[in-house]
């Protein structure tokens, strides 16, 4: 039985991860459930994307991924089934997948008699995604959940762009130790000296480890995604500095 | 080997969720151990049977169900062990397993050569509670755990009532999106307009699903327990409007 | 397949958890994964040490115990891997592991075909301590990871003493009912009346269960980990008393 990952915005005081997952045990007994996260923030659809695309490559193939972060649940927004290389992703149609969807399967999940009877449209974790992740999870057949979807809702990131003097990228994401995770390929970063800037405040020092900076200064290391973090040593730069995600990220060559 | 789901007070910051798996793992090797929830807050028991109610008929047949929130710990209070329906429950003698005892098999454990020999009376959780799960999950008998029990504590909730002019009932539960959850059953609603009024804040509008509510406005719709809930749409109600679980909610016919 | 157990500063917000976890699954399909706490504040180590410590001896003998509380990520520092009794051991050489390190074998993970090719040196959990944890979980030799290490980093905590009129210890960990444990060994405690003094607060009460002590008293009480605790009945002491982990716990015999 393959492994099932959750990522929600569900939180952990209520009762609805429990729910979702006790539907997929009774559907699919003996599934392997991993959770991601479930504190995304309340609606959050770009969290929730980044972190999916962020885990999701460290899993067995065939994993199934499963992501309900849904403002718009109950609504005529589709549910997607994704099969992208050899993994799957159910996730509202609402850009959660845009990582996934190039050269993707997408399907509409429209296979209602898989679907629970229940007496809301206000938890389709529980009664629609989670019986269909046990679908996908008993090995059934992707192409049989609904028709092939060619318009999924996609988020539009601004792209990460090399300039003729240097580099301009974002905060994609601020982690629980104020690392600001940026969109900034590592290997963009010039060998000579560069001068990194968020928000008004200047980065020039260049590091590999954290424990490798100085005590008070910031610095730029190739993260665990491939890209480039700012970072203090043993304190939140993102604390320290005000900084959020989205926050635009300028690297200029020295000099320039 | 069937599940185990674990509800506690425990929190996640300390080793005590880790010592109960531990144990019943040690006990009861191969059983699929499910989270519903830590994060009940210390000693509500009201909260911890509400989750617990609606988390545990989402699992399968012969699911063990362990709640451990548990001010009395280590006084005379007793443990029951309950069957209801295909299911067990394990908890303190306190309450929390009133939605389960109508029709049930209830008894006190007592078999004291289950319980491991420990330093202190404080931490049942792992010394009593685990090594009984583990008897169930090893599918061992309830009844040979002890007694029957004819007088299990239960909690009096008030319960919702239907009145000539409308209806009167209570926030049970308020979720970390801000949903007011009430004990109203959703088909107790009129087909005709009718007026939600909780805290002094007037609702009317009915909705199916979060997102056809306008923004701004709260609504009233059918919740994934069966019951009224009251919302606003990507907005926390209970925050904004200061209400908390024990809030009345009363239902008035338009014109009454 | 043994028991993986996880106990890390990497919270619930991120993808760091998931990472380790898909790799561990990868690698070593079919193991159980048990989550000891991700909520260790960040590169706290003492508190990482002693929930290890309060953990693990509740797991099954062969269950493999992954600590990663690492500020010193992608320097020098050493991983362990560490066999105490029947237990197996990852983490840092950073004294997180220094409860488990007597009589120990204690080995220095350097076999780098184990590691994954990856992006940067700020996340060894999932690149190195994840492959690691698996090739352990696969029954394969601890022998064969690296070196003996005789040196290993220690944690040096003041032991508690026995005094001729009394005992000195300390808080050694703040729980999330707000009780104080020390580290004093229950058994220290005379029969006859004794008085605890924390930070000017006076306890002469004992009580073996937390309902046995009276609102708004404190007492002492003997904990689950075979150490004295300080509590109060359904209220949080280490609040009240503005109380934290390193505080000073004396204990006079009366009339000394």
């Amino acid at each position: 039985m393959p492994i099932l990952t959750l990522l929600t915005d569900f939180g952990t005081t209520d009762y609805y991860v429990a729910a979702v997952k006790g539907t997929v045990l009774r559907l699919a007994p003996g599934a392997t459930l991993v959770d991601v996260s479930h504190q995304v923030p309340p609606g959050d659809v770009e969290t929730a994307s980044f972190l999916l695309a962020a885990a999701a490559p460290s899993f067995p193939a065939g994993t199934v991924h499963l992501a309900v972060v849904d403002p718009g649940v109950g609504s005529e927004r589709r549910i997607l089934a994704v099969r992208s290389g050899e993994a799957f992703f159910l996730a509202p149609d609402n850009g959660l997948l845009t990582p996934f969807l190039d050269g993707a399967e997408v399907r509409s999940v429209e296979r209602g008699e898989l679907f629970l009877d229940s007496p809301g449209q206000t938890f389709h974790g529980r009664d629609r995604f989670a019986p269909t992740a046990a679908w996908l999870l008993r090995g059934e057949r992707l192409e049989e959940l609904g028709p092939e979807v060619t318009d999924p809702v996609r988020l539009h990131a601004p792209a990460p762009a090399r300039l003729p003097d240097g580099i301009s990228g974002r905060v994609v994401h601020v982690d629980r130790y104020g690392n600001l995770v940026t969109d900034i390929p590592s290997a963009w970063l010039p060998a000579a000296p560069c001068q990194a800037e968020v928000d008004g405040h200047a980065v020039v020092r260049r590091a590999t480890h954290y424990a490798g900076i100085p005590a008070g200064e910031a610095a730029m290391l190739p993260g665990s995604l491939g890209t480039v973090e700012l970072s203090l040593n043993g304190e939140d730069l993102a604390r320290a500095w005000g900084i959020s995600r989205g926050a635009v990220v300028d690297i200029r060559w020295n000099g320039s």
